[in-house]
């Protein structure tokens, strides 16, 4: 039988000599779908649908150069030298006033600045799981994460979410199964805002009973928040560590407020977590790089950087809707998406018997690229989804890109016409057109 | 009994209400008495002959400031962007050039870019080390090195050295007594040229010696060589990786060279390891930051690199000689120190009876810090021998530091004559003057 993933490996198994050597976790890291998507859906012929890149394009570069350079003339000893694991300490302090606008009370010492909230993830990960602890995740849930996850040897078991995010009854069905197998769950990993696929946020009357239910299950909550301040609508939710201090480990990141190619993120987490982040990263790193924190204070403090997260949410706003108007002129019968609230991306379930991994070669073809959903599962789910990332592309070319999609699942459907259908495909994640769309 | 750590632990345990949920690694990971110190030795009328911050006065910042300044506003969305967890393909073939420096053929693909070569570190034992796993390493080692293998739970087996390096009878004994303990050796982690913390450089003629045993006993090389360049002859040795691609993993590093707080490292490694270095740095920190690459890759083709190289040489032997001809004149008898020829650091051995952990706070007291020896042995060796890093201070501040330091010594020595001295302690490592100081 073909699993997934085997033909590959059987030619590293001939081919690679360290192959005996490697750890067992090792084992678990495979290329994700989505970035062996990147090679091809960069050419510039294909509209890219597939990547989550922060639309740039609106930063003010001179003065970011001028103030750059300044820093480093005036400042480059310190700029370039090694600091500490921890994170230098007046951008602490302002972390701190960014996570106050999500009803936040910190302490700047409870601060971790990590390389990317994608390294703050996988040092919670890694001081929290042994080998075949299990992780409790939104099915589906963010890619990156998943990798973290599969890197400790930690086990995915999915939550079902609708359109209002995370179902607490399915948390309690997800823990209630897990505690009966005598498994343990070492924490709930959520993104509540705008989530990475779904779109989806967890609606503020749900948030006080995941974290009840979590607490009473003396389960941690990690609480992803990339894209929180991106509403559309210029509402920012209360953080689930608002009012959880003891029990969340909260990660956020400059990478859609400013800018990724710096990689700043930080991890807020309770003081004794806090001390074992920082001992962590200091084997992982020694330190996040001095010049780019210094970078993000600087542009917090001289910048108007919330001016500039509204001209983001603008750009973003009218490229989500340049999708969704989009999807509702083309898409065949049977397909569903939802309408996002902020953040990057839209999660469409195809028409029944379409396979979209299997499609995905195809919409290159086509001079369209998407990242297929069986990605974003680490139990194979999600065949007959996708995520479409407005995030990047201009709107005219993610309104074509979004055509193009649309004649491709309509040459699929005609080819089941000719051929018949493929095997009817489990669904899961947020399918139905959600509230917002009504 | 008192393990040591255990009060701390204990404090810990009745302290943090997440400690029954972390990993088993996390156990491991302790403070290092090094980063403990920073806080007190970075007082100013502190000498700090501690830390290993190298010294960055003799950079060019005002051209840096500008170039770093243009480059943002030409090349500001890229450079703010994310980019791949490879790396950045032309830094990566300007690597490849750097290396050649010192005999090594390879493509750029091989490559793979790290947040310093810490995170080199990190990456190569998780792919490799499972708990339980051996690594061997010199004995002193790197203590962030120590920190990685740690916190994958793999065990370190420290290889005696002597002023000429690795003593290749002492490898070989210890690969027999781990194989005949039924133990699997993953890696030898070697630093071989002007070793941190012990100074001395893998002897030429020794090279190939190590190379054949690990290849005759299947064990995989990681050549750490951050400080390969800064030979103060100006003699560059050949790699180990220059003669042995197969079977060496290389880790490089900009921190030395060019500025430490940019982060910029690599790792070179056969191209079946190096596709799953790639995967699992993905999954750490997405791809390290595209700005400070884009800052490297530049400085290496406009700027004379390898005159500020020679010029980083230069003042490192000038702080070597204010070093050693201060120990020559203060230290007591019974005290040994090797001469390095390159690199940061001096390893002093004690007159018998000293404890160089114990007698750091009484240091620190005089005004002079540095790492004791302990902190670079996984098995608790290194407690009459502490390291020196002359990299940072200015020649004279260095002088003053020996001198204190030295009346520290001679202040214990004058206890224990009135109180007795404490145990005889094991010494390790190369404690004879090497055959420079001739």
């Amino acid at each position: 039988m073909n699993t997934p993933g085997q033909p590959a490996q059987q030619g590293a198994r001939s081919l690679d000599p360290h192959l005996r050597r490697y750890a067992a976790r090792t084992a678990g890291m495979t290329a994700s779908e989505i970035r062996a998507l990147f090679a091809v859906a960069s050419r510039p012929e294909v509209v890219s649908l597939a990547g989550g890149m922060p639309h740039l394009a609106a930063l003010p570069l001179d003065s970011l150069s001028a103030e750059v350079g300044e820093l480093i003339a005036a400042d480059g000893l310190v700029a370039l030298q090694y600091g500490s694991a921890h994170g230098v300490p007046e951008l602490r302090e302002q972390i701190c006033d960014v996570m106050a606008l999500e009803g936040i009370t910190a302490h700047p010492d409870d601060v971790v600045v990590t390389v990317g909230s994608q390294m703050g993830l996988d040092m919670v990960t890694r001081i929290f799981c042994d080998p075949g602890d299990v992780v409790l995740a939104e099915g589906p849930s963010y890619v990156g994460a998943l990798g973290s996850f599969a890197a400790y040897q930690a086990e995915v078991v999915h939550v079902a979410m609708d359109a209002d995010g995370l179902e607490p009854t399915a948390l309690r069905e997800a823990i209630a199964a897990v505690e009966k197998a005598g498994r343990r769950v070492k924490f709930l990993y959520t993104i509540p805002n705008f989530h990475n696929p779904a779109g989806v946020t967890l609606a503020v009357r749900r948030r006080a009973e995941v974290l009840e239910v979590c607490r009473a299950h003396g389960i941690l909550v990690v609480e992803d928040n990339p894209y929180g301040l991106l509403g559309f609508d210029g509402v920012t939710y209360p953080a689930l560590r608002s009012t959880d201090p003891d029990n969340v480990v909260y990660l956020g990141s400059f990478s859609k407020t400013f800018a990724a190619g710096l990689r700043v993120g930080w991890v807020l987490a309770p003081h004794a977590v806090r001390e074992k982040l920082v001992l962590a990263a200091e084997s992982a790193t020694l330190c996040p790089p001095t010049l780019n924190q210094l970078i993000v204070s600087r542009y917090l403090s001289t910048h108007d950087w919330q001016g500039q997260v509204k001209t983001y949410r603008e750009a973003y706003r009218e490229r989500r809707d340049a999708a969704i108007s989009a999807l509702e002129q083309h898409m065949p019968a049977g397909s569903t998406w939802n309408k996002p609230n902020g953040g990057f991306y839209v999660w469409l379930t195809v028409p029944e018997g379409i396979d979209t991994k299997a499609m995905l070669p195809r919409a290159i073809t086509q001079r369209v690229a998407y990242a297929s959903g069986t990605g974003f599962y680490a139990d194979g789910l999600g065949s007959r989804q996708l995520r479409i990332s407005y995030c990047y592309p201009t709107p005219e070319r993610i309104r074509e890109g979004v055509r193009r999609l649309a004649n491709v699942i309509k040459d699929e459907l005609e080819l089941h016409e000719t051929f018949g259908p493929g095997a009817p495909r489990a669904v899961s994640g947020p399918q139905a057109p959600s509230p917002d769309t009504a």
